[in-house]
């Protein structure tokens, strides 16, 4: 839709970030001129949240998605949160119903229902990694009815806390032995300094049965290639980016796109590499 | 250009209105696709204005029009005053350079802007009307070097208190005669009720020098349309209309549109009828 036809009916669902970027306009963006809907996305970035947030209720803004730096600091400023942010105390979205601020996580919601369509049943994990994302995968897994896992993450104050909060085993530095499935909530393999660096030793891969990376630039780490290499099935970084932002757009407009428009929506969005990713490791591990 | 490209990049500027309309989104709309700007245009109403406003400075919205009955309460809420706002203590305007706030009043400029440029001297007037838009009109004519006028308003306490604010007389009920000058700011020949209503009588149309309506819907007002049947030149309400948003864009983009691309832009916002009085009266009074 052209943007002379915006007008007071017009919806606005908007994104905070410290960095904006442009990849959850164009997804969101694309999608609404697909379903035909009277909707358009902005990312905004803010000096001053309670502000930012105030203007979303006062101006009507349907929903928000929330980045760093503003996760937990959005807490206090909305109405109630949703079970999905109150399970790992984290808001990556804000629904606006006249003007009652609901947090939602769609990270948690993505990784869990990923995690419940590609295994057929729990199985031991080691995840790397104690930030905000690893909260989301880690109280994803637990509420999936994953019981045996370990965390490694050389902080000591995050590793310890977020063990302690998802009931699994915390180690600061990476065991001898993998497990069934790992899972890289860490920046290694991610565009930058750390784009050559393995999540796993390519023994432990080969071990594994399924594998994880949440890194989503580029959507082909080191990792998912080698565990492909290996012949495993995977869950990419591009699929839960994807699928975060597609539970953000069915909360804002009630409706749920089909596969076949997520999959065009993701290529507008993030290139044909992450769309190609979508999907993926259809292949469910029994 | 598209909704889809809209992108962090994007500038956005807004209205705030009780009821907003969708004139001022396609208008400026059109006027950022027509010049090539990464800019869109929302209508917004709120009702929780100090919390609009500090949505506007926290997210960096360029620039907000500002409506009945905003336009006197949101002077506290800004930074800082232009020459516009403060000849008439009202703002329907604000510009947001990096977080300051400055009010402005593009409805006085705007006719300041016409009267000077379709009058080469100043003449005896009379005004109906005392509301927000009377002031504008009466300071612009003040400012503008018209000394003898009369503010012709039955309100005992706006009435007066314009008149004395510009230095003109007041009187409750039209005169028997009327001026050289006829300015209708009052609801009469409006769209609704008072449709049929003609603001002044035909004699005085007809004894007159020139008419000024403020009333931009219709475009043809039954006073507008009496004064260009006995051949006077006319000032229109759509042309106010136009004119003061214009006036926004240059100062939201700091480019302004030249006559072609105004007329088509007014076309586009209020349909031709609006559109082809613009200019209708471009003959100057000498």
């Amino acid at each position: 839709m052209d943007r002379t036809t915006i007008g007071r009916d017009t919806r606005v669902c908007m994104s905070l970030s410290a960095r904006p970027g442009n990849a959850g306009s164009r997804l969101h963006n694309w999608l609404y001129d697909r379903y035909g809907l009277d909707y358009l996305y902005k990312s905004f970035t803010t000096t001053d949240l309670p502000a930012a947030v105030g203007g979303i209720r006062a101006l009507g803004i349907r929903g928000c998605a929330i980045s760093m730096p503003f996760k937990e600091a959005v807490i206090p400023l909305l109405d109630g949160l949703e079970a999905s942010a109150r399970a790992i105390d984290s808001v990556n979205t804000i629904v606006n119903d006249d003007g009652v601020l609901t947090g939602y996580n769609t990270d948690y919601v993505a990784v869990r229902a990923l995690v419940e369509q590609r295994m057929a049943r729990p199985m031991p994990f080691v995840l790397r990694g104690s930030g905000g994302m690893a909260k989301a995968v880690a109280a994803a897994l637990r509420d999936a009815g994953f019981t045996q896992g370990t965390i490694v993450a050389r902080n000591p104050a995050s590793g310890p806390a977020l063990a302690r909060a998802t009931g699994f085993a915390w180690v600061p530095e990476l065991p001898a032995t993998g497990a069934p499935l790992l899972v890289n909530v860490t920046p290694l393999g991610m565009e930058g300094p750390q784009a050559d660096e393995l999540a796993f030793p390519q023994e432990q891969i080969e071990a594994a049965t399924m594998a994880f990376d949440v890194v989503a630039q580029p959507a082909q780490t080191p990792f998912i290639a080698a565990a492909q290499a290996a012949g495993k099935p995977v869950i990419s970084g591009a699929e839960v980016i994807v699928l975060q932002a597609v539970e953000q757009f069915a909360l804002y407009t009630g409706i749920r796109p089909d596969d076949e428009a997520v999959a065009l929506a993701a290529t507008f969005a993030h290139g044909a590499a992450v769309a190609e990713k979508l999907g993926a490791g259809k292949i469910v591990v029994d």
